[in-house]
């Protein structure tokens, strides 16, 4: 047992652990942002062990150990399960000051009642209890989230997705949480019409071809998967005008109790690209008419390692982050949305630690109905998220803020809202103990509930 | 009566008492950039009410308002006087941790003697008590400035300024501090010479023209207001030549005192953009030779709502941060004049915080006779302002600093200054409590008066 | 005598005093980038006096003098040694919380024993009191290094080198530490091959010539500085293909013991000039087959003061901070290199600290072979070092980093390894004190060695 991480983790002023412990964790959560699988929380999944629960989809860790020195064998390779989970825990104590140790700790604490600091000496121990301790009830998916006191979720789901995992969930009553989808229509938004067509008409004319080709046996020209993928929306929604489909695939989302909407650019071609500026216009102006939110998440570099996205696919840990976003542009269409009434709740998180200024006083221009949102990503930990409660203090309105989301694959990550809580927490005690705020337990309670509950509830 | 924001608000170590109240406490205000009316000061302009005084021009509010809810009717809207006043008051006990919450409160203690917290139990009172007391000798926009210990204010002004009301402040020996117009010619930099003379052309064709469009009536080219302002310019100075105009204006500005000139820029096109950077260059040569001080303020976006523009016209809350400034532009435009010995003495003012050591050492370059400057706008808060400082201590030398400035169009806003002094002498008092820096307090101390006063009145 | 920096200067916690004094200052230095003379080491060269020893080629001082106001004719003019090293002990008082303050009394300590202050009164006394001492035994260039237990240094050497100094210290059986030349192609990247070939046909011509040009006296082109040294490499190692030179160039430095090269680059071309990228993959993958480490410093802007430029050269203190650099640009240099299992071990610098966090997350795609590195130039400062930190904690390995590296001219500057592990055992401690990690000295002081020096031994 430790005296690591106690009741009071991170709580250093009276202040704090009233404000933590009084307001900030009796209250549910929302998170709506977060990429869980609909199919595992309909299904009931269960985990047989830590490595199945932590380590097979967190490139966060990969990354980690990476860094660390761990053969790639250790990581995605064919290493036993328990193999990696060692690995994983001789990882953990060079993590000096980085934010999955909390996570780990406190995933330990909160959902298998666990005190022992994971590292080399410790990792068998921990494998056998949580391995036990996974077969009993309360550990399957819906269980994990509802001990949590998650009322809603959102998750992130392709405009092609059927919603059928989402229909189970709302038909099963034994899941005390309401699931919804969210529209992240990315890969078709940079796709050109013109090609879209082209392969729709290909398509039609597949007959003939086939007999065609005999004779002349011409190489088509190579079409990319996200054209495909737009061919395939156009023929599901019936149509040939690939805007079009995208709109009926967000009313068959809005049916299905899409709240919100995700869009992530690595570059924002706003200026520059109008057939892009375009379609992002259409849907903007969609998501206002059906009072859906709006998330753009900007400036991530994807697949810099050709190894890793060769062998593993995408999400392997070769992302990072990369440049700031043009204001002009996003200005620009922000402004054609406002000018026409129809621009829709947005939240902007940024990648790049240096937009938080931008963006978050970018957000106030359109006030209330944009926010400056949670830090994302490798922002999401000690300093990324003091320096987004600092950015809404000053140039933002912190009492407004929606809070946090999870942004996460795994289903015990729920613990990052404690994290954030008490992040939150502790910064407003300090704030009151070095005279920069009258202590008024009252109103600062309030504003704590509302940042960790209630702003969110009542913006979606 | 609170014990928040007393004598010693900020102010955590004993030096940095000490340095606070004997020695910067005790020095003038030379506020070298602010946006104050001179007709407001000629008139002794008197204010009615704390909207009057507060709420009237000053988007910083409206801005927090609007982010917290507060409907446009109650903010720049028709609602009456006091119902904006408790708009305000409602807003403020939720801008935790925003600066103009400590304004607010600095602005009720040092010209109201008023030392209640603002919020919506409070609000009826202090109303009362301040219009009373608005009432009173003392009150009046100079007695306001006075009261501070104000030396030198340099407005800024439209280089078509008559600057009569300069001229009627120069004359009235009631007026106990110097007031000097700033040359600002924003408007004039990115107009085309070319059009300026069409205009002057069909000027002088008028009569002409004004017979023949009943016979021909087309419409004539749309004409922008800055061209229609730089062909008055022209008129003014009876020249066709827009560079020459506004090299005559800067000597009408220079007579009646001028000591500093302000550029603001959304972009630095001087790499791309001849004609701009030749009438720039032409600005900086112009100001060397009169000893006049160059400022550039770089990096805003502006009117980023259609909305607000349209209906309140700019400065109604609608800009925020944009990008960060081209390092290689910025020193080919100091190189040039710097290789003709007629680079002036310069301020760099950057509103993306990005910015911060880009320009710090920038400065060095040409140093002593370029200044990084005070923390702009939406920095001139806590961060920013410890950030500005951080980076004169380790890039640039904050000894040398000519400290700050309101930038505010707010009579009552000069308790900046104090705010500003009260953080300079608590990162001081933290450096050597810290072990840091030897504990002296006698060059602390004087370089404490130089950076508050002396160093800006060296300088200008 | 002062109290201040005393054998705990910047060690506030008992962790952070235990984890310097017993781990961090025990290690020896492998300092493997900085640019110092090996002439002067081979040649086990002396100084006369402090301004020799501090202020002849050390252009941070310069601009520091420079920006407190003191005339050239002190910094770089014909100024008497002791007039410069009096105005430097003016200026210092001046530089509140600036990193040359903390390096010049480290300096007068660790290799002078002098504890005093450095000021105007103490100036004539330090003065004559290290004036004597450096003409003792112990302070030769060799036994400097040697007193602050270097083991490897490697020095920043041209292509064009002949590397005959290195040679002679090798021989050299009385230097105890090993000096290791590396290879700085920069002025080389941009230069066009086709140029190179014109000046060499030229030259072959020039017997020819020189009779035509009695009788066609056309003044040839001009030919760049870069484009003559690239010839001159060319000639030197026999080939008229620029590429193939500097790869023999580096097989001559590889055996010579060339551990590491270095670019430097104000902007980072890659994606739009394809003779400059041509060029870098290939040295890139001349590195990963030597096993040579790549060095990328990436951000200044040179010479943007035309003056100093002309008047002494570069290297006068008239460089500062650019451009952040692009991250497509990098991705796509080691994607290339990658994918065909050629990236060499790298090393990232930044000059904007904007990068941060963009490098240090770019490092991890390729983990364990790249590195964010130490904080460098104007970031080598108490907040730069502890932003590095930060960084790697959070979005890297700081058990893994390879730590510190002077990056300077000066024989003296080695007590920047001692600012740097002061640094880290601070930021330690009080991750410990404030709860953020467990109490374990054991696995902590591990972690400081690896850091101070284990981790650059075993990547070199």
């Amino acid at each position: 047992m430790t005296t690591f991480m106690t009741r009071d983790f991170l709580l250093d002023t009276p202040l704090a652990r009233k404000l933590f412990h009084e307001h900030a964790a009796l209250q549910p959560i929302f998170d709506f942002h977060n990429h869980l699988s609909p199919k595992d929380i309909a299904e009931h999944r269960r985990f047989h062990n830590l490595t199945e629960l932590w380590l097979e989809t967190d490139h966060y860790k990969w990354r980690a150990m990476r860094a660390c020195g761990v053969e790639e064998r250790l990581i995605t390779g064919d290493a036993a399960p328990f193999e990696k989970f060692r690995a994983w825990a001789e990882t953990l104590p060079k993590l000096v000051g980085n934010a999955l140790y909390y996570w780990t700790h406190l995933e330990l604490q909160r959902y298998f009642g666990i005190y022992e600091l994971l590292g080399p000496e410790t990792a068998e121990e921990i494998w056998q209890k949580t391995e036990e301790m996974l077969k009993e009830e309360g550990f399957d998916t819906v269980s994990l989230l509802a001990r949590m006191k998650v009322q809603v979720l959102c998750t992130t789901d392709d405009p092609l997705d059927t919603l059928e995992w989402h229909k189970k969930i709302r038909e099963d009553e034994t899941i005390p949480f309401k699931v919804c989808p969210s529209f992240r229509p990315d890969k078709y938004l940079m796709v050109r019409q013109e090609e879209v067509k082209k392969v729709l008409a290909a398509d039609s004319e597949d007959m003939i071809r086939a007999e065609d080709e005999a004779i002349f046996p011409e190489k088509p020209a190579e079409v990319s998967p996200e054209v495909k993928a737009a061919a395939q929306l156009c023929r599901k929604y019936e149509t040939d005008e690939l805007d079009l489909a995208l709109i009926r695939a967000l009313d068959h989302f809005k049916k299905n109790g899409c709240l919100v909407s995700d869009h992530g650019f690595s570059e924002f071609p706003y200026l520059y690209d109008p057939e892009f500026a375009g379609r992002l216009t259409l849907l903007g102006r969609a998501y206002q008419k059906r009072n859906i939110v709006m998330q753009l998440h900007l400036g991530p570099v994807r697949n810099n390692s050709a190894k890793l996205l060769s062998e593993y696919g995408p999400d392997a840990g070769g992302d990072s982050v990369g440049k700031t976003t043009d204001p002009f542009a996003l200005s620009a269409f922000f402004k054609t949305l406002e000018s026409e009434d129809h621009l829709p709740k947005t939240i902007l998180y940024n990648l790049n630690p240096s937009d938080n200024m931008m963006l978050s006083t970018m957000a106030v221009n359109y006030a209330p109905k944009m926010q400056f949102g949670a830090a994302w990503w490798f922002n999401d930990m000690y300093r990324g998220i003091n320096a987004q409660l600092d950015e809404l203090m000053e140039t933002g309105a912190l009492a407004s803020s929606v809070g946090m989301l999870t942004d996460s694959r795994s289903f015990t990550s729920f613990t990052r809202h404690e994290y954030f809580r008490r992040i939150l927490c502790r910064k407003i005690g300090k704030l009151v103990e070095e005279g920069f705020w009258p202590e008024d337990e009252k109103t600062l309670g309030q504003i704590v509930e509302d940042i960790c509950y209630r702003n969110a509830a009542r913006f979606f």
